[in-house]
């Protein structure tokens, strides 16, 4: 029978065998909520790209660039990280190329650690990726991108909240599993409340953002699209 | 104003700045609960050792030689890992060289990363711990030893007991200590049959040990005693 694991942040991953497994690569704020807008919008694909120095050369060759670090957009690029400027409908047909602070370095060592196949998780598309989990008959490990390594709360209710719609497909022996759908089960009336007391959150607060991009990115199903890795690309 | 953090397993201690704080370390399925135990048998003293190649050199030198791997006692070594075996009187006065798959690697650890002090936690001394730490002016690291870099459930709920007990004199911005609060709060009364269901109790259960390893391990306040270490040694 097919097995359900939580991998609490990508420093934790290379413990785990990834080989032959699917991953859903989970960034709640923002990277994979920020994703799934861009497909919604009309995005053609997206490159998940390591570097800052790395994306800027894809300018060249008529991608969209994108790049975040520390929460912030990078100066020379087109676009940054937050959900609200991949709703700009002139996005549609367009390729990107992605930099993130975590959620894309998860999804590249996902790649490296040989995974069957990468989807991209939100609660903005949770039904139709728990739908497509179930219909395959593949071990699952759910990827949290954490905050550079370190645990994140926000990534891991999301993964409570996955296991609380699909567990019954799954064995589980796994302590973070058992811990992230406990947390959600206790939380999941006050998701809000929870994740605005987060770091990450703190981060939003000190850089002023105009925007809600928290209580934006804890939106159930806006979406009814599973972005996934199709070679080097994100695509539908 | 000093903080107080909670690393999820000794894989992630080097993202943090462990110099100059207090690391508590936190292995309770087995190993601080059982050193707790040995001290208040009347131990003299315990060293932490990384390998059972080198713990076995110590029956040279009078010491006691204790080892555990995969929850098991090594062959050929005194004594294993389990918190009955350390109630033996004769043990009192004894030296005792110890090395276990998780606890004496998280001590190790956070040596080498320049703890300005390391003191044991189990919930056999709790009470005793958190006076020590509120009467103490530094900021403090609790390390979940976890199972061979993974996270566990037992350790992460008893750095929520401790957080519960003490949060008021600290700063928290940190992730693991908000969740760890939330996950102890919610599973308080029902701490056994939650760590009952950890991947470290199934593997209790299918060594099928003799003693309640489990049910002794969560008992409140069983000892008053804080062992530190003392240079190399562990020690009241």
């Amino acid at each position: 029978m097919r097995t359900i694991e939580v991998v609490f942040t990508p420093a934790l991953l290379p413990l785990y065998e990834a080989k032959g497994k699917i991953v859903v690569v989970i960034d709640i704020l923002r990277a994979t909520s920020t994703m799934c807008v861009a497909f919604q919008t009309g995005v053609k694909r997206i490159l998940p790209v390591s570097s800052v120095e790395e994306c800027k050369i894809f300018k060249d060759f008529d991608f969209i660039i994108s790049a975040e670090r520390n929460a912030v957009k990078v100066e020379g690029f087109d676009m940054g990280n937050s959900p609200f400027e991949y709703q700009n409908p002139l996005l549609a047909g367009k390729s990107i190329a992605f930099t993130t602070t975590n959620g894309t370095k998860a999804i590249k060592l996902s790649q490296k650690m040989e995974a069957s196949q990468i989807v991209i998780g939100s609660f903005l598309n949770i039904d139709v990726l728990c739908n497509w989990l179930i219909n395959q008959n593949q071990s699952v490990i759910l990827l949290c991108s954490g905050w550079k390594d370190k645990y994140n709360i926000e990534d891991t209710l999301f993964a409570g909240a996955v296991l609380n719609k699909i567990k019954q497909y799954y064995i589980i022996e796994c302590d973070a599993a058992l811990s992230s759908e406990i947390l959600y089960e206790t939380s999941k009336n006050d998701i809000e409340n929870i994740v605005r007391k987060s770091s990450h959150s703190k981060r939003f607060t000190l850089l002023n953002s105009q925007t809600d991009d928290v209580k934006f990115c804890l939106q159930k199903n806006l979406t009814p699209i599973l972005p996934m890795m199709r070679g080097e690309y994100l695509m539908l």
